[in-house]
């Protein structure tokens, strides 16, 4: 896993045997501790993903399948860190936060690194902030529908972008609504 | 995504364009967004998978299917993020990376971890914190071995187990040697 332990190490006050802190900020401490365990196993998932495509890309297979098969250990480290911090509610409520999430991160995290993209002189980092962000509104529809109840009578087929992400919902389009990406690009996902 | 946009509120100083800050701030300030953003899509991208599962569980397959997708599209925008800040290097340099973190992770932040979980009397967590760090500590082994190139020229099956992420290269143990869980536990991983 990827260098958070260190953070880890700034953030906490540490001495937690030796000061005998209260039973509080103990339990306290524990919870941010195990957030911490699935904050930094949920981004070296990731980021060993990558590094298989780089390893593939380089004409590495048996070093891509390496890394693969440790970012699904990483994956199952994270996900036992999200289930003991007991965050993971009844769906409906799971999804009503999805939807109060990306409203927040569309507008109002990801119009401010757009300002800060922009400021920056940074391409590549504005049209990601901003695709990104158009992404994020479309998830958000996406969430409301199914508040709705609107998903419960149909089987759908999903296609995502691979270069922005953006999700179609039951048709392919000729090309990608956000970023102009040609329909080859897209995924079918969710097929069961 | 999950709520990281306010975080990053509460981290970065604001003012951005306003202010007329030094070009150098300002390339820093947009480094710590786009790494800000790739954690966020990073956490997003696995909470999504357990809200998915948990949606399956409650027998609402379509709910599942959609939590999956948006999933798969956070991950889209963590992998971009992660492109933007350039943090991926030539895959001898990703390995010792990957060694050096393992070793650290392991021999540092879960052994914290432990002796907190401990003080607290949580054994669900002293488990999860002991069993992860015995299994970083095989991970840094495989990549020891991949750095001395013991892999390039044989082709092999791992076998990672989904209760603790063990990984067992090319041979299925009865039971896992970290956490005990029978062999029908074990996922067969890395075959193409």
């Amino acid at each position: 896993m990827i260098w958070w332990g260190l953070i880890w190490l700034g953030n906490l006050a540490g001495g937690v045997v030796t000061t005998a802190p209260e039973r509080g900020d103990v339990m306290e401490d524990l919870k941010q501790a195990i957030h911490q365990a699935y904050t930094g196993e949920a981004k070296a998932t990731l980021r060993l993903k990558v590094f298989a495509e780089k390893a593939r890309e380089e004409g590495h297979p048996q070093l891509a399948k390496l890394f693969e098969v440790i970012s699904l250990s990483e994956e199952i480290h994270a996900r036992r860190a999200l289930r003991l911090l007991r965050e993971i509610k009844e769906t409906q409520e799971n999804l009503a936060e999805c939807f109060e999430s990306e409203t927040k991160v569309a507008g109002v995290a990801y119009n401010q690194f757009i300002k800060l993209a922009e400021s920056s002189g940074d391409k590549d980092a504005s049209q990601y902030f901003s695709q990104s962000r158009d992404v994020e509104e479309t998830h958000a529809n996406l969430y409301k529908e199914a508040m709705g109840h609107l998903l419960q009578d149909r089987e759908t087929t999903y296609y995502v972008c691979r270069v922005c992400g953006y999700v179609a919902d039951g048709l392919l389009p000729e090309e990608c609504p956000i970023c102009g990406a040609k329909k080859e690009q897209f995924v079918i996902c969710g097929d069961q």
